[in-house]
C-alpha cells in the first residue's frame, strides 16, 4: 500500500490512476440491481476487478478476497440488508477500505436509519450529493463544513455535484471535471463510488485517492461528451475513455484545486 | 395537470412530448431486473426521472414522491409482489396514474392471477401485446374490442405489435411508427410502458398521453434504425434519438390515425 | 432435433449457426442480476429467445415452454436457489438440455457445494474457466483430462480461456477465436453459456453444438474488436456481429481444430 503525500494536481492524480491500472484492485460491490451491470463495466474498463454477490451466505468469502468494499443503498431488500452487515464487519475486521453510497436517503426514513447506523461504523469514505449529504450529516456540505463533518464522523467525504468537493482531516480538494450528460445516464454516481473504493485500495491517503478517482471519472466524461451525440452514444465512449486515457492526457486534463 | 382535447396528430403529440421534457416527471418503476437499467436510461434520455426500489418497507415513500407508477410483472419474487400491493394502494390513495405491464402472463397461471387482481384495482393504463392481451381480457384485442374492454375493465388499453392500437372511452388511435429491430433488443416494451406512465403524469387525457408516448418511442426507433447496423449499435442511437428528436421532427415523423 | 456427425470445421459450425437462427430456440436463464440484461441481448442478437424469471412459483412453467435451460450460479440468493432445483428437475423430466455455469465457485464453499450437487444431476454441459474447472473436477483441465472428466461426470465440458477446449466421449475440440477485450466486459462468459444452451437445443451432438457456439461467439468478438476502440464501443459492435455474421464469414473465420 502506498501512502502518498497529498498531491492534488495532474501528476499526483495520473500516478494514482497508473497505480490503479497496475494493481487491478478487486472491489466487492453490494449495490442496487439497476447499477450492477454498468458498475462492473466501469470497474473493468478502468482496469479493476468487480465482484457483485449479495448472498448473505457467501458475501464474507468475497469480501475476504477483495481489496475494497462498496456499500450502495439503492434498491435494498432484506437479503441485501443482511449481506451489508456481514460484508461491513468482514471489511472492518480485515482493515480493508469500505465506502458508503447513501443513495437517495432523504427519500426514505428506513433507508436513512440504515445509512446512519453504517456511518456509525466509520466507513473509509462517504460519497453523497447535496440532498443526501444534508440528510446524512444534518448540515449543508460546503468546503468548510466537509472537513468538520469528516473530523466529527470519521470518513473522508466526497460531495458530488456541479463541482465535486472532497474533504478530510488532511484538507479539502475541488474537482471541476465532468459533463452535464452524466446526469442523463443512470448509475453514473453509483459507478463512481465503486471506482473510488478501488482507488482507496491502492492509495491510503484517502483525500488523494478519492480526488483522483473523481477527476479521472469526470475527465472520461468530457472525452465521451466530445465523441458522442447524446446519452446513448455517450456510454460506450465513456467506457472507452476510462480504458484509454493516457497518463499525459490525465495530467493535462484534470481540473483540480 | 393539462387535460387536452384528444389530438392524435403531429402537433398534439409533439406538444405532449414537449410537456414531458419540461415537467421531467418522476416515474417510480417496480419492474423486472432484466429491464431496470435500460428502463431508467430510457426515462432519463427522454427527459424523465426514474426511481426503482422494490423494497416493501420504502416503496410507499417513493411512490408518494413520484408523479406516476409503473408495475411490470416480469421476474416476480415474494418481496416484489409485496411491494406491488403497497405501491398500487399508495398510488390509488394519492390519485396518481399507474400503469400495468402484464409481461408474458400467458406463460404462468400464478402471474396471470396476480395481473387479474391488479386489473381489478383499475390501473390507469394496461399495455399488452396480443398474447398478453388475450390472457388478460379473454378476447382478441382489435380496434373494436379495445374500446369495449376499456369500458368494461376501466383502464386505457394499449396493444403493441406491428401496429400499435390504443383505446378508451374517448376513442381509439393507431400508431405505425417503429422498427423491426426493436424486437431484437430486450426490455423495449418494458421501457415503453415506463415512458407511458410518465406521459400520463403530464397529460390526463390518457388516450392522448399513451398515443404520444408510443408514437415518440417508435419514431426514435426509426431514427436509430437509420443510424445503426444491428441490435447493438441500435441501442445507443435509440437513446440519443429520445433525447434529441426536435418538436419539428416529431410533428413530421409520427404516423398516427 | 438434428443429430449431426461431429464436424469441427467452418462448414459444420456455420450449419449449426444457421440452424440456431432458423429455429430461434427459447432459453430459460436462471442467471445473476449482473448478467441478465446482456445475456438477453446476446440471445436476441444471435437469433434466440430469452426468458429470465427466477420466481420459484413460475419457473417450472417457463422451463416447460423453453427449449433449453441455463443455470448460472453468480449472485445466488435463497429464492434463486429454490428456483434452480425446480428448474433443473423440470428440464430433466422433460429431457431438455440444461447447462451449468459454476461462476467463481472457487471463491465460496457454499456455492461450490451447490455446484457439485448440480453436477451430480448430470447437466448436459458445464462451462468453466481454469479456476472453476479445478474446483469442480479436482483436476487441472486440459485436452486429455477433459474427456476423462466428461466420461466420469457425464456432461460435455467446455473450458474457456485463452484457447477454449471442449470435450466429451465423442472427442475433443479446440477453438482459438476471440479478443482480449472480452475480458474487460462483464458477463461475457455468462452470456456465452446461455448461447451454448441454445445451441444444444438445435443440435444434440453436444460436442458439435458447444464448439459451434464458442467459435461463433469468439468470431463475433474479433469483428467487434476491429470496429471498436475500447470495451465500451466493443459491446454494440459485438451484438451487431452476432446478428450480422454471414454463413460465409463464419465458415471462413472460425479457428478450430
Amino acid at each position: 500500500m502506498v501512502h502518498s503525500q497529498t498531491r492534488i494536481d495532474g501528476q499526483g492524480i495520473a500516478a494514482c490512476v497508473d497505480r490503479f491500472r497496475a494493481r487491478r484492485p478487486h472491489v466487492h460491490c453490494i449495490t442496487n440491481t439497476v447499477a450492477q451491470h454498468f458498475t462492473a463495466n466501469v470497474l473493468l474498463a478502468a482496469g479493476g476487478t468487480p465482484s457483485m454477490t449479495i448472498a448473505a451466505e457467501e458475501v464474507a468469502d468475497f469480501v475476504s478476497m477483495a481489496d475494497a468494499l462498496l456499500i450502495n443503498l439503492g434498491t435494498m431488500d432484506p437479503e441485501r440488508t443482511r449481506a451489508v452487515d456481514i460484508a461491513v464487519d468482514t471489511a472492518i475486521a480485515a482493515g480493508k477500505p469500505w465506502v458508503l453510497d447513501p443513495v437517495f436517503v432523504q427519500a426514505s426514513p428506513i433507508r436513512l436509519a440504515l445509512a446512519k447506523t453504517l456511518l456509525g461504523k466509520k466507513p473509509s469514505l462517504v460519497r453523497a450529493n447535496a440532498g443526501e449529504g444534508k440528510a446524512m450529516f444534518d448540515v449543508e456540505l460546503d468546503q468548510g463544513s466537509l472537513k468538520e463533518c469528516s473530523d466529527r464522523f470519521g470518513p473522508t467525504i466526497a460531495m458530488t455535484g456541479k463541482a465535486d468537493l472532497i474533504g478530510n482531516s488532511k484538507g479539502t480538494a475541488r474537482v471541476e471535471n465532468g459533463s452535464p450528460m452524466m446526469e442523463r445516464i443512470t448509475a453514473m454516481g453509483c459507478a463512481l463510488t465503486a471506482l473510488m473504493a478501488g482507488f482507496l485500495a491502492v492509495e491510503d491517503n484517502h483525500l488523494q485517492a478519492a480526488t483522483s478517482a473523481i477527476a479521472f471519472f469526470g475527465l472520461a466524461g468530457e472525452v465521451a461528451d466530445q465523441n458522442s451525440n447524446g446519452p446513448g452514444t455517450f456510454v460506450p465512449h465513456f467506457l472507452d475513455a476510462l480504458a484509454n486515457l493516457s497518463t499525459d492526457e490525465i495530467e493535462a486534463g484534470v481540473k483540480v484545486s
